[in-house]
This record gives C-alpha cells, sequence and structure tokens, in this order.
C-alpha cells in the first residue's frame, strides 16, 4: 500500500511535457493551434478486455496503442494523453508504468495527467485512457460519410489477433506472429493520416471486420456486401486455421485488429497498401458472399460489447 | 443486462453537441481557438469517492462538479466532457444518466464522448470525467506561483461537507446545509475566472483546506502559516460543531470543500468575496496558529490518497 506515492513518482519522471506541469497541478494546460481536435476515452477493464495473465507492460501497450487507434481512424496526430488508473499490487503498478513511458515514448506522446485510486481489494482493475489529437486539415472522417456505389477497403490482414486470442486462452506461451498480433496491436498513425483526405468514411475494425463494416453502413444509412474471399488473411493465420468459408468467417468476426476500415468511390484506389473487401448500395443492413455466391450470415458479427 | 443500449441511448440524447457525432464515431471532434486548453480527469469510484446508498442522480452531479472544481480553479472556461462509465443495475444507470443530463446541461457542458464497460457482478463503480476548458487570455494559474510575503485566501466557508459527510456517515437522512454541502459541492467557474488573471497561485480545496494549502506551499518551494481563527466557518457548522479550536482543526482538515484558495501579494483585496487565512514565508512545511499563538499540527491535514 505504499505504492501510490511510486508509481506517481514513475509517472512524474515519464510526464515532462511541460502541459503536464510535473503532474503537480489540478490540471493540464495544453498550448493547441485554432482546429478540430480529436478527443477519445477508451476503458481496458480486467477479465472484459484482458485475460488476468497478461503482464502489465503488454496491458499498458495495448492501452495506448487501441486508443491511438481511434485518432489514426480519424486521420489524427497525437498530442497528448490522460490516464485513470486503479492502482493493485506494487509490483504490476511499477512494470505498467514502465511499460506505459515504453509506450508513449514510441508513439511520442506526452503524458499530461489523470487521476489514481485504490478501489477495494480484489477489484478488477480499470484502466481509462484520454487522448488528444489533432484532425487533419482536411477534416476528421466520420463513419457516416459512404454513399451508394463506394467500395469497402481494410488495411492489412484480419482475424490475426482473434487467433492469438484463442491460442492465449488455450495456454499457449510460446511467442508467435498471432499472439503477437493480439497482443501488441499496432495504431496506423501513418496511414490514417495520410487516408483521411481521401476517404469518404473511416474507422478502425476492434469488434471485427462484420460488425465494424456493418457499423459504418448503418451510420450511413446504407447496405454492405462483403466478399468473404476477398478478406485479407496472413500467412499466419492460414497457416494455423486455413482459408476455408468458416475460418474465413472467425478471422472476420473476431476482434481486435486495429486494421484501418474506408470507403473510396468506385475505381479509386487507395493511397496506402489495402484490400478491397466489399461494396455499399442502398438499403440497409450486411450481406456476405463466397466465390460469388450469397451466404448466410454468421450467429455473431463480432464482438458486441 | 439489456441496460448498455438503453443508457447509451439516453447519453445520445444528451450529446447533441456536434463534436459528440452523435457517440457513433471512434472519436469526437471538437471545433477550438487557438490557445491553452485546460484538461482535468478525475473518478470517482464506488466505497471511495461516494458511500454506497448515495443515489445515482447524487453521484453523477458530484462527478460533474469536482472536475468542474478543476477547471475553475484554473480560470477555465468549460467546453465539453468524455464519460468513463462500469455499468451496473439498470435502474441505477438511467437515473445515473438522467442526473448527468441535468448537471451538464446546469453549466451548459457539451458531452461528447467516453467509453462504457460492465465488469463482472459485485465489482465497485468506477467512474471518469474528462473535462477540456478553455484557459484565461491571461494564463491558468499554477499551484506553484506564491512568493514569500504573499498572503493565502479562500472563498466561502471551510468544513460544511466534511461535517455533511460525518452526518451521512451516521445515518442521518434529513436534508440539511451540511449534508447538502457534501451532496452537491458548487464549482466556483464565476469566481475562479474572475481571479485567474489576479492570484499568483490558486487551485481548489479537495482533500482539506491544511492539506491542500501545504500542498501549494511545497509547490511554491514556501513555507505557509495558517490562521486557524481566521478560517471561514458557516453558521451552520458552528451550530452543529461550535468553533473552538478542535472543531476548525476538524473543518480545516476535512475534505470535499470545493472552494477556491489563492495566494495574493500583500495588502491586495481579491476581486471576489474570500477570506485571508494566512501567509507565506521561505522554508517549507505548514504551521498553524490559534489566536496568535503557535499550535501543533493535527495528526492528519487532510484527505491523502
Amino acid at each position: 500500500m505504499t505504492g501510490e506515492r511510486e508509481f506517481i513518482a514513475a509517472l512524474r519522471a515519464i510526464a515532462t511535457h511541460p502541459a503536464a506541469r510535473g503532474l503537480a497541478d489540478d490540471a493540464a494546460v495544453l498550448a493547441v493551434a485554432a482546429g478540430d481536435i480529436v478527443v477519445t476515452h477508451d476503458i481496458l477493464a480486467e477479465g472484459v478486455h484482458y485475460l488476468p495473465n497478461t503482464t502489465a507492460h503488454d496491458v499498458a501497450a495495448k492501452l495506448v496503442a487501441v486508443n491511438l487507434s481511434d485518432l489514426a481512424a480519424k486521420g489524427a496526430r497525437p498530442l497528448a494523453a490522460m490516464l485513470g488508473y486503479t492502482l493493485g499490487e506494487d509490483d504490476w503498478d511499477a512494470a505498467f508504468a514502465a511499460g506505459l513511458g515504453e509506450a508513449l515514448a514510441r508513439y511520442e506522446l506526452p503524458l499530461i495527467g489523470g487521476d489514481t485510486v485504490r478501489l477495494p481489494a480484489g477489484s478488477p482493475r480499470v484502466l481509462g485512457l484520454t487522448l488528444l489529437g489533432s484532425a487533419p486539415r482536411s477534416g476528421a472522417p466520420a463513419r457516416s460519410g459512404a454513399r451508394p456505389g463506394d467500395e469497402l477497403w481494410v488495411t492489412g490482414t484480419i482475424g490475426d489477433a482473434g487467433a492469438g486470442l484463442a491460442l492465449c486462452r488455450a495456454g499457449e506461451t510460446r511467442s508467435s506472429a498471432l499472439i503477437d498480433a493480439y497482443l501488441h496491436p499496432k495504431p496506423l498513425l501513418a496511414d490514417g493520416q495520410a487516408l483521411a483526405a481521401q476517404v469518404l468514411a473511416m474507422m478502425d475494425v476492434s469488434d471485427g471486420l462484420l460488425i465494424d463494416a456493418a457499423r459504418m453502413a448503418a451510420a450511413s444509412g446504407l447496405a454492405v456486401q462483403i466478399a468473404l474471399d476477398a478478406v485479407p488473411l496472413s500467412a499466419a493465420l492460414i497457416a494455423y486455421a486455413g482459408d476455408g468459408r468458416d475460418a474465413r468467417i472467425a478471422a472476420a468476426s473476431a476482434g481486435d485488429d486495429y486494421q484501418l476500415l474506408f470507403a473510396l468511390p468506385a475505381e479509386q484506389q487507395p493511397g496506402v497498401a489495402a484490400t478491397r473487401v466489399g461494396s455499399f448500395t442502398a438499403g440497409e443492413g450486411i450481406a456476405l458472399s463466397w466465390r460469388g455466391e450469397a451466404i448466410a450470415l454468421p450467429a455473431t458479427l463480432g464482438f458486441a460489447h
């Protein structure tokens, strides 16, 4: 229980930006240019968003990454972070602070403030991060901008993190590309910034390609068709699960990809490496095809919370 | 467990500001003018910061008020709020959303985003709020600006909320000025804005006058002397606890006042109603006097967390 002072001291060593005021004031004071500020707040809760045996270092990195992914989806440049932290065992807290410092340094993201609280013993950890970013001059793309005839694209590969989570749950401890994709998501800040002025709609894939595509369609007042056989899979995932129809449905309905999903006018090529996976039409809902034939939707489209 | 959708729907009805994007995007997008943004994040946790029988309505109002008090202490004007919320019983969540809507409307504070999570059953609620504000043109006062010879002032009266908490803990349910002070703190936004250009240092009194004065002194690299008999007490508190030395020590070491504590040059009068309670000198630490005589410090100066 002596740990709070040490934890705050560790945060102070990270929070060297003048806006943080040494974490010794009532609030942070951040100089900004005129324009749009992008603000996101995502929570990671123990037993909900991460397995209890996940290391503090990995939890810290993931907390930073999932929030940065929301900035990436709006094409924003990171400005600053505020941490909401529930204290626990001193060793875990110290490892979290070290991991947080590394993750923030990797993205040149200043920690400028926050709050810590010690919950009653046995309570799950609840870790919140608020990020501020600056929107691109062209404006932060919304989820709602797709039009009938637009095509749906996604960066990278889909389903690796979902398979990594399944491996972790099964007790697999050897490192692999799939487990790495689950434990260490990479926010696609440069891709998001490059795409922002080009896309008509953009979001990150956090809960599953199918459920997130359905959300973009709903926000845009449209229907979306996904060609399951076009969904990009990694060689590691194909080696683990194959690339048959069921494996692809599993990949497209698993969470934690943190790829960017975006709409472009038909025939337009994106400015970053990406794969065309579907298209928008008038109507509502999501439809799947496999080798040109319509197929039924799976029972769950993704992680609904 | 059906309540998350209803809770989000209730938040959407509150979050009508364009920056919120209908709570249907990855992040909020807020237009700001060039200048300093004040950012604060305070958590209220069940069983730590509020008693389990506190109504959801009162918890919501307090979460807004304590965060606004941090903006008040920096002389800032509120711009926007982000909520981090752990879901619980549906009725409580609905009452919280209603109370949040009222509290935000009272201060014309737009809700622009956030995150919700359902913790395992039996977990305490952990409620976080991030506020953005615009700093005064003269700059946001720090805690660290006091100089030797400056005088220490405080707005309002001290100790009411601490007595109100004691009454609530004792099971008192009749409303009274003291309980009201504890349950319904009033962030002093107008006072903070009026004082910002005049003060040399300012903070809010959240953990107790003595501990917070000691923090201002430490941040300024000074010692502070407090005249306990000068500490302003309300008629309600005097009727409840008297105004003897012990009652005043209790008042000055109780938390939740949310008054503004500030340093002014000697002989200067503040632009708002306030009481001079002490002065700064070279050195370190805090010293108390009672009717001109030095007295010992109490065992605890306030709520240390």
